[in-house]
């Protein structure tokens, strides 16, 4: 192990061949932003492109640039760059409303492929919002025959394991977030897609934590249905549109739910009935914010620019030097790792807990490194390679173990619940 | 009638009470823009206003304006800005989804509300979405106990008025679009409510061609459930966030399907069970798109400052002035009347039939004067009040006139399809 100091860690920055990646994105320089995780930062290149589409195509194109500027086109567009990130074929993947709304529509959508089938499955852990929707659904939905059910194992991928082979043939589908929001731990995306296939369930894979973060292979996996978030490692903006995945072979078997005129074969002949449009099409249901997927389209385009696997394994080394440096600097102070140690099996976050997680990361906050906490406990850490630098991680441990030694968390102030991802 | 001229038409525009209304908007100098129905035009303040939120709020603040910018309030105090613009209480209103979106929620929750009752009641020429939405919901209710029906009346309020003598008591919900979108015409928004009421049904009525461009009263005239658009009148940008309304006395008699994180009573608690918010907020899914939120809210800001009987009297005034220069200069042109000729029957558009419809607005298109064409032979003008000037409707109707008389439409690029709203 080489000696770990600062000027150490800006050579490997300057090294870094990710660096010009870097100098795209505003960041304010007096911030350690360590929250890419929960929303992406500012790209120039964002910023001018939605500048363009406010005054030049919005204000000056009016309503021609529906098809001057291909507005139109964005939730294709930006899908089938999504399906680059994601190892998906072209065609299989759409930009559309949010991450809730989209898997709203697949989980509806499997229970109508194969009917007897009425299990919805999933593990308790998984993110809230996929909960919610799954038990909505099941609501909207009591009064029909045979009325379907949701499964919460408890226990990752051996609970989905044993579940399946013990009612593998009542499951209509299994969903589960790739990366855990809060561990970073990763699921076996070929691993507990292939379980799920064995018992002819569908697999559904909420990509939000791993997409743009670590190379994905949808297509070689063979996974059925996917929903994923783009304000996050895509670098969208706050509340981005969202995007779902179908394999090519699910997609003209069934309707979604939500049928509106953007879904319809010719949406602009106002036919009375229904049509759905061929392929990802008709995944789609209202009129898309062309602003929303402006900014996606150009954060993912960026993103495309800087090689997948130079991705990861920056990611992996900056959690790697987070949790080495934590060690070193931080021990005794009350912090527990509940991230995976090896870099291999963990997204791009570390996250710990703290008796005192919650005023420990204001603490932090108001030093200027944002991170982000996790009811109860938890101190979360996101590394987004794209523009998280080696000094970032380490000035993010100096101040964490200048706080927990100084006891400065302890303060008033500190104590507010934080209302956001 | 006073002698029709361009020089008096200026006069008008000098004494407009709203005048310095069209100040603020950045309208290309050289185009006649009437299709503020379809999309509203772009301001100097929404402009300002959304290069603060992307450099400022996102780029300088990032995770933290969920907090200090007050990202998350957003939906809320749209809606509330909204309930202003239709006679809604505070508290009635939220902005959210797309329409498409809101109308399913809305369509799925009535049918809940009172269980026996199991029809869906529009009328055939409703906007199509509206169509398309109700359908997809029929479909993925077929299997439910009893299922429910959509039945499309043909004729406007006497059919509906007729459907509820015979069948009021199965009626859960008759939706309808308020000003129509090909004609103009309006419902009597008190009359049909009350009738629905009489029969026990809930009424819905679809906004989008009316709010911001009329006086409404959604609390006066008692109904129970609306949605609308963001990006026609309200000048929210394209594809803008759209909102729903519900009346106080149903807002928590029962939960929408969509039950996403951003509707939990406490989402950032990550309780694994959802929990319904109180109120408007339940009605909230997935995360919004802050740039798109921003952009509406600026937009309706500008719209309250100016007053709506003001708006309504010039919307109307404008209208009847196309009407009348139409008569004078294009007549035994082909030109066919749609739209009621009593401003008080019509919305803030007027729409004529032409055989040679689509080809005629693009001549105009290239002329710079825009309106748009509905399939199949409709040419439809809107006339924005907040920045529409009199002087706009005569160089539109001289160009009208030019290109009929002429016959300079049956030129070779005049006839590719449309593709937008």
């Amino acid at each position: 192990v080489t000696q770990r100091n600062r000027a150490a860690l800006e050579a490997l920055d300057r090294a870094d061949e990710l660096r010009a990646m870097r100098e795209q994105f505003e960041l304010p320089p007096d911030i350690v932003y360590l929250d890419g995780n929960s929303l992406g930062a500012l790209s120039r290149r964002t910023r001018e492109r939605l500048a363009q589409v406010v005054s030049g195509e919005w204000g000056k194109g009016l309503i021609r640039s529906w098809n001057s500027a291909d507005w139109i086109s964005l939730p294709t567009r930006v899908g089938d760059r999504i399906a680059r990130l994601i190892g998906a074929e072209p065609g299989t993947v759409i930009a559309a409303d949010s991450t809730s709304v989209n898997l709203y529509k697949l989980l509806s959508m499997a229970l109508q492929l194969d009917p007897p089938r009425r299990l919805i499955v999933t593990e308790r852990g998984n993110f809230p919002t996929d909960l919610y929707v799954a038990q909505g659904l099941m609501t909207q939905l009591a009064g029909c025959v045979p009325a379907p059910e949701l499964v919460r194992v408890e226990g990752g991928a051996d609970a989905i394991a044993e579940l399946l082979q013990q009612r593998g043939d009542e499951v209509a589908v299994v969903f589960l977030t790739h990366v855990d929001y809060v561990s970073g731990r990763l699921h076996d995306m070929r691993g507990v897609t292939l379980s799920a296939h064995a018992a002819g369930a569908l697999m559904l894979w909420d990509l939000s934590h791993s997409a743009g973060a670590l190379p994905l292979s949808l297509a070689e996996c063979d996974v059925d249905l996917a929903v994923g978030c783009g304000y996050k490692y895509l670098n969208g903006g706050p509340g981005a549109p969202a995007y779902l995945y179908v394999a090519r072979r699910l997609q003209d078997r069934c309707v979604p739910p939500l049928t509106g005129w953007m879904g319809h074969a010719d949406p602009f002949a106002f036919s009375g009935d229904y049509q759905p449009a061929p392929g990802m099409l008709h995944y789609l249901c209202g009129t898309h914010s062309v602003l929303a997927m402006s900014a996606l389209e150009t954060g993912v385009e960026l993103l495309l620019e800087a090689p997948m696997e130079a991705l990861r394994r920056k990611s992996m080394a900056l959690g790697d030097l987070f949790i080495e440096l934590v060690d070193t600097h931080c021990g005794n102070q009350g912090l527990n790792l509940i991230s995976p140690r090896d870099g291999a099996h963990r997204g791009s976050q570390v996250a710990y807990t703290h008796r005192a997680g919650y005023a420990v990361m204001q603490a932090l906050i108001a030093c200027g490194v944002i991170g982000d906490f996790r009811a109860p406990d938890v101190l979360r850490f996101g590394f987004a390679p794209l523009y998280v630098r080696y000094v970032d991680v380490w000035d993010a441990v100096m101040a964490l173990a200048r706080i927990l030694r100084e006891g400065s968390w302890d303060q008033p102030g500190f104590q507010a619940r934080a209302p956001v991802t």
